[in-house]
C-alpha cells in the first residue's frame, strides 16, 4: 500500500481564528525548517547562501520594521501638530507649514514681540479680519470646535466602516496576541492604513488622548506585514511572535524617544515569549526606529526625545516626602481611573451606548473642546502642556508658569534662584487647577471609544499637572520660610532650591505608573527623557509608591483589566497561582461527566471516527492503546484529523467509512477483503504533555506559562484520566478569584 | 497506628553539596510557606504584621545589599588606588593619601608645574634623596618590582590558604550556581573577606587584570550571606537564586557605575531564572549600591562611573567604517584569546603547573613588572589608562597623546579642530603598540591563575589602545589628506571631525564583546559612560560585528568555556538543541543495561529497600504500582528515603527488616501477626514529570532549562519505561557536539 500521507497535507498544523498556538509544536517546525536548511548548505553553494540569508533575515526584518515604523511616527508627528494648529488658524505664507514653522523666523526678533507672528493668521482674521473683540473669540471658538468635531467624525467613521480592529490603544490585544492567540487582521494592512490616518485624527481633534499607545500598535501591525516576505516568520506563529515582540519596542521608542526604554517595556509589559536573542533584535529595531524618527526631525529640533529637559540643580533628601506624595497621588489616580473606566466601558459593553460610537465620539469631542478652548493649557495639544510642564524656568521663558518676580535683576546667567511667584504663575495655578480636574473626569469617557486612543499622554498630563501644582507650593513655601529647620539645613538663601519642573516629571512618572503598572521601564524611558542618573532615585521613588498604593486597591493595570472586560484567554505571568488545588479538581471530565472522548490506536473506522467529530466540539483527542487499558499512545488535534480523513477520501484509493484508522508504526493484521486502511501516524502528536491527577495546580499553571501549552493530559498510575485545557486553566483561576469563569470566552 | 511522619524530619528537603536543586519543588514550598502566613495573617495583628514584615523583606534585604556592596567598592577602590601609588612612592604629608589626594592643592598652580609635586616622594627620593639619574631609576624600578611581588604574593597565599574559592572572576561559578546547583562555601564569609583583601592586593600588584568581575562575586557573597538573615531566603535554594541575580546586578552596578546596565548584565548573561519581580528588586539593588559607591566618592570626583567620557562632536556616517574594523578586532581578539587561555588553564590542570600556584603568580607578576615600568603606559593602572585613552583631548590637557601642533593658536574655546600630530603624539603612538602586545599576551597567563582576576578591565584596555591607535591614525588621514572625497564631504576643514576617543570607546566595547559575548548589556554599560544616545550606534555595529567573528570562530564566551573546562553541570539557556534525536536515545537504561530499578508502593521490605539503596548509586527511584505493569506512581529521592528509613527505625515502634514499606494513601491488608508498617508516602513526588520515549530531545531539553527540573521519567504507552537526569541531558549534548561526554561532572 502506497503511503500517501508522506507528504504535508495543506492545512495541517495551521490554526483556525481565535485560538491558541501551540508554543512547543511551533518551535519544533522552526527547528525542523533550520535544521534542513542547515543540512542543506553543505551540498552546494546556492544553499549555502540560502542558508547564510535565512540567518541574516531576521536582521534584515528588523532593520526594515525599524526604517518603517520610524517613518511613520514621523508622518504621524508632523501630520499631528499641523492638523492640530488647523483648529486655530494656517499660515498665509504656506498652508502646509504649522504655527511654529510659520512663525519660525519672525520668532525672535524681539523678546516682547516673541508671540506675535504676522504670517499666522488665526481664523477670525481669516473670515472677519479682527483678531479682537469679544465677536473674534467666538469665531475663533467656533471654528475650534467645528474642526475638532469634524476630524473626530471622520476618525470614527473610518474606524467604524474600514478597520473595526484599530480602535483604541490595541496594547490589550497585543498582548494577547503575543501570548499565543490569533486573532487573523487584528495586525493587517487596513488595520494599519487606517489605524495611522485615524490617530493622527484623532490627536488632532483635541479629545484626552496620546498617540503613544497606537504607535505600538501601529509598529506591530508593520511587523506582522513585513513578516509576509520572510518565508521563516510567515509561517510560524512563534517566530512571528518574536517580531512582533521586538516591533513593540521601536514603537515605544519611537513614541518617547527611548530605545532602551522601549526594549524593557516590550520585556516587561508586552511581551509572553522573550528570548535573549530576540531582547539583543529589539534593541536593533528600537534604535533604528529612532534614528529615522531623528533623521525626519518632526519637532523640528533634531532631538530625540519627545519631552527633552535639562535640569540644572539637584535634588534633596528632604524632596524624598513630596515625591512619595506624589507617588501616592498617582497610585490613587491609577486606581480610581481603572476602576471609573472600566465600569463606563462595561456599560457601554452591556447597554444601547455601545450601538451609537459616532455619536458617543461626536458628544465627548464636543464637550471637551467647549471645555478646552477658553483654558489655554486645556487649548493647547496635551503633549505641548507637558512639555511645558515639564520645563524648567530659564532667564528668557516667556510662560506665564515662568512668571516670577524679580525675574530680570539677578546676576547669575541662566540660572535663576527660587523666587517669589508673580501674577501669572498664580493664574497659571488657577487654570492648571482646573485643567487637572477636567482631564481626570473627561479620559475616563475617552478610552475606549472606538477610536484610537492610548493613554500614556494623558496620563501624564494627569501627573504633571499635579506635580507642578505641588512643585510651586513647595518653591513658594521654601522662599517664604527658608528660616525653617528643613529648608534652611539644604537650601541656601537666594539659590535655586526646588526645581517644579522635576516635580511635574516625578508626578507624571507616578501616575502614568499608576495605570499601566509599569516598573523598569517606566524609570527607564524617564531616565531617557532627562539623560540623568541623578533623577532616577526620585523617579523610583515615585514609582515604588505609586505601583504599592495602586496594588493595595486593586491587583490589575489597565491592560490586564481590559484583557479581562474584553474576555480575551491571556494567562497572565506575573501573578502566581496561590490556591492549593489539583489537577485533578480543574480536568476534564469531571466527576458525574460522561467518560473522556478518546479515538483507540487501531480499532476505529472512518465513520466512528466522524461520528465522533461531528457529536463534539473539542479540539483535539487523546489516543490510546485501547479503552480498557486507558494507556496514552498520543493526541490528535481535531483540525488535523478531519482535514486528513477528507483528503484521504478524496485522493487515496479504496479508503471508505468501514476502513480502519491506525496511528501505530504498522497496519493492524486485518481479515481478507477488507477495505484499505488509513495510517494517521504522522498527524499524531507522539509526545502530549502529561501531569498526574495529584499535581499541584501551581505547578500546572507554571507548565502552561512556561512552555506555552494548550494543552495537558491527566493520567492516574499510567492511566489516561482527563486533560486539561488552556481555557480550563483560565476558567479555573478566574474561579478562584471569584470571578464569573464563563467571562473567560473570547466574545 | 501513629503516624510519626507527618512532622518534617530534619534534613528532609534539603541538598547535599554539589547537587542540583529541584527548581519545581522549591518554588512549591516557598508558595506553601507564602500561603500559610497569608492563612495565619487573618487570626491577629502579630500574625499580620509578620506577614507584611514578610513581604517586605525582600525590599529590605535588596537595600542591605546595596548599601554593603556599594561600601565594599568603594573600600576596594580606595585601597587598591592608595596601594598601586605605594609601589612608585609616598606621600610624606599623610601616609594614607594616594598619589592624587596627595598633590591635590599643588596641582593646579601653574600649567607648566601641573606635574611637580613636593609633598610626594618617590622611592628613590626617599632612599637615596634624589629622583635623577640612572641610580635612582633603579632603585624606583627595583621597589616598584619589589612591592608587586610582595602583593601577589599575599594574594596568592591568602587565597591558598583560607579560601580557595576566593580565586578566578567567579562569574562561571555563579552562573553555575544561579543555574541551580550547590557548591557550599563558595559566596561564604570568608571568602568574601579575603576575595575582599585579596582583590585590592592583586589589583595594587600591577597584573593585567580586574577588579569587575570579582566585585560581581563579592556583590553575590554580600547577597548570600545577607540572605541568612531573612527565613524566607535562607531556607529557600530558589528565591535565594532571586537575590543571588539581583547582588550580581548591584555587582556590576558597582564596578561600572552603570545601574541599568548591571540589571542588564545580570538578565543577559549571568542569570538562570529572572522573573520580572527580580528585574524591579534588581533595579533598585543597583541603584542603591551605585548611589552609597557615589557618597563614598572614591575617584574624588562625584561622578558615578568609571570612565566618565564627554564627546563634544557628533561622528559622520563614513567612521562605520573603522568602526567596523574595530568590531572584527575585537571579535578576532575575543576568539584567539578564549583557544589559548582555555588552552593554558587546560596546560594547568592537566600538568605539574596547577601544583604551584605561589610559583606561578610570583613569575607573572616579576615578568609582569619587569616589563611594565619602562613604559608609562603600563606602568600606570590599567583603569587609568583606559582612562586616558577614552579622553577627548581638551586645550589644558598635559598628557603625550594631546601634544598635537599648533595646540595654543586657536580661537575656538575648549574645542580643537583635527591638527598634525606631534613629537609626543608619535611617541605615545608607539608606547601603545608595545602596551596593546604585552597586554594581549600577558593577560592569556594572568587570567585563570589562583587569585582574584577579571577580565573586563584587560580585554577594555587592549580595544582601547587598538582604538585610539586607529583613531589617532584616521585623523590624521583627514587632516593631512582633507582633500579625498570621503573626508571633503564630511568634515570641514579646521574643524574637530574626528574624536580619537570615541575610537577608543568603540575598541573597548568590541574587544569585551569579543571575549564576554555580551550585547545589550555592553552597549548599556558603554551608553551608561557617556550618558548620551549618540554614540550608541557605533557602539553597537562594533558590539555586532564583534560578536558575529567572535561567534564564527567559536561559540562559547570565555565564561561558557570556562564552566566546560571545570565540568560544572550548566545547561545553557541560550544555546538551540539541534539534534534529531528523541527520549528513548538519552534515557537510562540503555538498551543492554539491566532493567530500570524501581520499588514498588506496597510490596517491599525496609530490608529490599536498603539492599536497593546499598547496591545502587542513583539518587533517586521511581515508585510504581507493581513490577509487571510498571504504571507509574510518583519518585522518591535517595536522601529523603535514607534519612526518614533511619528516623523510623529509631523513633517508631516495631519497624524492622521485614516491615513492609508502602508509599499509598492506606496500608495494604497484611495477614495478622505481621511487623508494624511504614509509611513514606510524604516523601514521595507524586507528580513526577514524564514525557513519552518518542518526545523529540529538543522539547525535552528546552522542559529541563524551563522548569530546572533534575530528572524526568520516560514512558511508552502509559508504562514506565526509564529515567533522564540533567547529566544524562548535559553528556547527550556534549556527545553531539563531539565532546567527550564524561567531561561534564563536577570535578
Amino acid at each position: 500500500m502506497m503511503d500517501f500521507l508522506e507528504e504535508p497535507i495543506p492545512g495541517v498544523g495551521t490554526y483556525d481564528d481565535f485560538n491558541t498556538i501551540d508554543w512547543v509544536r511551533e518551535k519544533s517546525r522552526d527547528r525542523d525548517r533550520h535544521r534542513e536548511i542547515t543540512n542543506k548548505s553543505k551540498e552546494s553553494t546556492w544553499a549555502l547562501i540560502h542558508s547564510v540569508s535565512d540567518a541574516f533575515s531576521g536582521w534584515l526584518l528588523m532593520l526594515l520594521i525599524g526604517l518603517l515604523s520610524g517613518s511613520l511616527a514621523g508622518l504621524i508627528d508632523i501630520s499631528a501638530h499641523w492638523m492640530t494648529d488647523l483648529k486655530e488658524g494656517i499660515c498665509t505664507e504656506g498652508l502646509w507649514f504649522n504655527h511654529e514653522h510659520c512663525c519660525w523666523d519672525s520668532k525672535y526678533v524681539t523678546f516682547e514681540d516673541k508671540d506675535k507672528c504676522p504670517k499666522w493668521s488665526s481664523w477670525s482674521q481669516l473670515l472677519i479680519s479682527t483678531d479682537e473683540g469679544a465677536f473674534a473669540y467666538i469665531v475663533n471658538y467656533f471654528m475650534y470646535v467645528l474642526w475638532a468635531l469634524l476630524f473626530a467624525f471622520l476618525a470614527v467613521s473610518l474606524v467604524k466602516v474600514f478597520a473595526p480592529y484599530a480602535c483604541g490603544s490595541g496594547i490589550p490585544e497585543i498582548k494577547t496576541i503575543l501570548s499565543g492567540f490569533i486573532i487573523r487582521g487584528y495586525l493587517g494592512k487596513w488595520t494599519l492604513i487606517i489605524k495611522t490616518i485615524t490617530l493622527v485624527l484623532a490627536v488632532s481633534s483635541g479629545l484626552s488622548l496620546g498617540k503613544e499607545g497606537p504607535l505600538v500598535h501601529v509598529a506591530c501591525c508593520c511587523g506582522n506585514i513585513l513578516c509576509h516576505c520572510f518565508n521563516k516568520y510567515r509561517k510560524n506563529e512563534a517566530k512571528r511572535r518574536e517580531v512582533l515582540s521586538a516591533a513593540a519596542a521601536a514603537g515605544v521608542s519611537v513614541a518617547f524617544g527611548a530605545p532602551i526604554g522601549g526594549v524593557l517595556f516590550s520585556l516587561e509589559e508586552v511581551s509572553y515569549y522573550f528570548p535573549l536573542k530576540t531582547l539583543w533584535r529589539s534593541f536593533f529595531a528600537a534604535l533604528v526606529a529612532a534614528f529615522t524618527l531623528r533623521s525626519i526631525n518632526p519637532f523640528g529640533n533634531s532631538r530625540l526625545v519627545l519631552f527633552y529637559v535639562e535640569f540644572h540643580t539637584p535634588w534633596h533628601l528632604f524632596e524624598l516626602v513630596p515625591f512619595i506624595l506624589l507617588g501616592i497621588f498617582g497610585g490613587l489616580w491609577g486606581a480610581l481611573f481603572i476602576r471609573t473606566n472600566i465600569a463606563w466601558c462595561r456599560k457601554r459593553k452591556t447597554t444601547q451606548l455601545g450601538k451609537y460610537p459616532v455619536i458617543e465620539v461626536l458628544v465627548v469631542t464636543a464637550i471637551t473642546a467647549i471645555l478646552a478652548f477658553p483654558n489655554e493649557y486645556t487649548r493647547m495639544s496635551t503633549s505641548e502642556l507637558i512639555s511645558e510642564l515639564f520645563n524648567d524656568c530659564g532667564l528668557l521663558d516667556s510662560s506665564k508658569l515662568c512668571d516670577y518676580e524679580n525675574r530680570f535683576n539677578t546676576s547669575k546667567g541662566d540660572e535663576l534662584p527660587d523666587r517669589p511667584a508673580g501674577a501669572g504663575v498664580y493664574s497659571a495655578m488657577w487654570q492648571l487647577a482646573l485643567t487637572l480636574i477636567m482631564k481626570i473626569v473627561i479620559t475616563i469617557f475617552t478610552f475606549g471609544m472606538k477610536i484610537p486612543s492610548g493613554l500614556f499622554i494623558p496620563s501624564m498630563a494627569v501627573g504633571a499637572i499635579a506635580g507642578r501644582l505641588l512643585g510651586v507650593g513647595m518653591e513658594q513655601l521654601a522662599y517664604y520660610h527658608h528660616d525653617w529647620g528643613i529648608f534652611n539645613s539644604w537650601c541656601s538663601q537666594g539659590a535655586d532650591c526646588i526645581t517644579p519642573g522635576l516635580y511635574a516629571m516625578v508626578g507624571a512618572a507616578a501616575c502614568l505608573g499608576g495605570v499601566t503598572r509599569m516598573t523598569v521601564s517606566l524609570v527607564v524611558i524617564m531616565f531617557e527623557l532627562t539623560g540623568g542618573l541623578e533623577y532616577i532615585v526620585p523617579l523610583m521613588a515615585a514609582a515604588m509608591t505609586s505601583k504599592w498604593v495602586a496594588d493595595a486597591l486593586g491587583r490589575e493595570g489597565i491592560y490586564d483589566a481590559h484583557i479581562r472586560l474584553n474576555g480575551y484567554p491571556f494567562l497572565e505571568a506575573k501573578e502566581e497561582f496561590a490556591h492549593k488545588t489539583l489537577a485533578m479538581d480543574v480536568m476534564k471530565p469531571r466527576r458525574n461527566d460522561p467518560l473522556l472522548t478518546v479515538l483507540t490506536q487501531d480499532s476505529m473506522t472512518v465513520e466512528d471516527v466522524e461520528t465522533i467529530i461531528s457529536e463534539t466540539t473539542y479540539s483535539g483527542f487523546p489516543v490510546v492503546v485501547s479503552r480498557e487499558s486507558q494507556r496514552l499512545v498520543g493526541f490528535v488535534l481535531r483540525r488535523d484529523l478531519i482535514i486528513s480523513i477528507e483528503n484521504a477520501r478524496k485522493k487515496q484509493d479504496g479508503v471508505v467509512s468501514t476502513s480502519i484508522i491506525y496511528f501505530t508504526e504498522h497496519s493492524p493484521p486485518m481479515p481478507p477483503y477488507t477495505p484499505h486502511t488509513l495510517k494517521l501516524r504522522n498527524i499524531l502528536d507522539l509526545s502530549p504533555f502529561t501531569v498526574t491527577d495529584l499535581t499541584p495546580m501551581e505547578i500546572v499553571v507554571d507548565i502552561f506559562r512556561k512552555l506555552g501549552l494548550r494543552q495537558c493530559l491527566v493520567t492516574h498510575n499510567g492511566r489516561l484520566l482527563g486533560i486539561i485545557t488552556k481555557k480550563d486553566v483560565l476558567k479555573h483561576i478566574a474561579q478562584m478569584a471569584n470571578q464569573d469563569p464563563d467571562s473567560i470566552l473570547f466574545n
